[in-house]
């Protein structure tokens, strides 16, 4: 294993001091591991709380930030944060107005995100909601996952549900919008290569040179079934046609167009993937409004792709326009 | 080799297809290789004129936009553009107030954009002036270069430069402004693993499990030495410092600190980079006012990472804090 750390066992804790020091705008608590907005909790505003696993940088602490999220717990790699991390976050972003829980569909973090709620509940009174995200169409259950994996919605649902917080909408009123954005949204991931956890010093799991998996789950987790490397155009297929078939995504304002880096793979790769994915959409009169072509849900160091399509109402649209400024994801401000 | 693609002759093609797809805001002329903006020329405004090879996403073509490069020339994977897409670009972006060629310093890119100049001003009467950046400390001449490599400066040169282009400042004024900041940046990088040129489909060199490359070049030419894999904390001094050594970083505003991805090291890993090298630089009585961690200048999919530190003066500061919206870098618009 060659990677940028001094003690596997510190490599989170670490890092966390890095994203403390890179950015005054963010405050650390390191006990807890909490990621959160230097001017938080915002007065009167819905406070937004994520996170998970750590591996899938920039998710969770790079949407941190206006217009997007009040505060991220961080676990270890591919490990659910603890229930205390998250009665902690939701006490610090608590405004007044309740604390929404954006939860990426793992049976570890819907678990202790659940037992959160309920402490944070009977220790302050603070109200909390909570919208989990499952928007893979690859399995139902997983080795991580009862129902479907969240994997790439939580971009558009953490970024237009964060845009309405902070027009002071209720909380209800949030929790209704990122549950129609969730709906709205369709993913399908593949990986060409394992990635490698630094705990474990080797790779997660063996793929063959001559082939992929097509369905991969963002931990590297076993997807639908391994086929003979393809063409980008034929695999381009092999996560579109699933996707569409699970879902209409014509009308509205046309969809919003994801396709996310697993960690190791070029954007070279990843734009041209677009191109192939874009031509499929345009057979299937869908109309592309809006795009994002990156690393931005990663996999640690995994060679792969992930593509997610949201269909976009016009409400969705104004508000992934807003402006937003995390390290992730930044725009007019 | 394992990677997202049809066929590797046709991977740069395909990609700029895929770049046209994916931003409306940018043009692609694909018999020249041209990303250029969707404005362009802005009529009495310097344009700004970069490029080189491919497989350095989100370089070059995702700093073309408002606030940063009217266009860029890409080139075969790691091979520079020729002069006649440089001399194209020129043209389509000439407002009428000359255009600045900014030149990462590589043998074939210089020779290419000295010939495209030439032929410009032949063909069209433009002025253009070249700044060659050549921030790299690590090797005085390598396998590509005269000089200095351009490395990590690139980034905070364009983006400086594009802000002060978009005030409609002379095209004398805009070349002295990016000697300027390519003469207060110095960088550094190394090399956990090789990458992969898709043409060739094999590591561009060997390293052992057990070594690593210090002062290794964007594409992957021979730095300064191999050394045993050693940990974040003794790699980081090893980058910061020979980049100390070559340059007084204390006072001014103080620094810009980026620290660059090649490609296939995640986050997570880089942001514990950051904290060691903020670490050195406290020790060394130099202090970060903005950062940069992320991959933004790859080397397709190596894994290391590049330091690269810019003293900043007000005018710097403030430069870089002016609205820019790329692909890459979007902020304030």
């Amino acid at each position: 294993m060659k990677k940028l750390l001094n003690d596997p066992a510190n490599l989170v804790a670490e890092s966390l001091r890095g994203v403390e020091r890179a950015h005054p705008e963010l405050r650390v608590d390191h006990e807890n591991r909490i990621v959160y907005r230097a001017d938080a909790p915002v007065s009167g505003k819905v406070g937004l709380l994520s996170g998970g696993g750590s591996g899938h940088e920039p998710a969770h602490a790079g949407f941190v930030g206006p217009g997007m999220l009040d505060a991220v717990c961080a676990g270890e790699v591919f490990t659910s944060p603890v229930p205390d991390q998250m009665t902690e976050a939701t006490k610090k972003i608590d405004g007044g107005a309740g604390v929404l829980h954006l939860v990426w569909n793992y049976t570890g973090d819907v678990m202790n995100f659940d037992m959160a709620a309920e402490l944070a509940a009977a220790e302050t009174d603070t109200e909390v909601q909570a919208v989990v995200m499952n928007d893979d169409v690859a399995v139902e259950d997983s080795l991580f996952t009862a129902g479907r994996r969240g994997t790439g919605a939580a971009i558009a649902v953490e970024k237009i549900v964060g845009a309405a917080a902070e027009q002071g909408r209720s909380l209800s009123e949030l929790a209704d919008l990122a549950r129609r954005v969730n709906d709205s949204s369709r993913s399908m991931g593949m990986a060409l290569t394992s990635c490698t956890v630094p705990a474990k010093g080797s790779p997660t799991f063996d793929l063959p040179d001559d082939e992929i998996e097509i369905g991969i789950g963002i931990h590297g987790e076993p997807g639908r079934r391994r086929v003979p490397l393809a063409s980008a155009h034929d695999i381009a297929e092999m996560l579109v046609d699933p996707i569409l078939a699970d879902r209409d995504f014509t009308g509205g304002e046309g969809v919003f167009v994801f396709v996310n880096g697993m960690g190791a793979t070029p954007n070279l790769e990843l734009y041209l993937m677009y191109n192939e994915i874009a031509a499929l959409l345009d057979k299937a009169g869908i109309v592309p409004v809006r795009t994002l072509v990156g690393p931005y849900v990663t996999s640690l160091d995994m060679a792969g792709c992930l593509v997610s399509i949201t269909r976009f109402d016009d409400e969705m649209l104004r508000l992934w326009d807003a402006p937003v400024a995390t390290s992730g994801l930044r725009w007019g401000m």
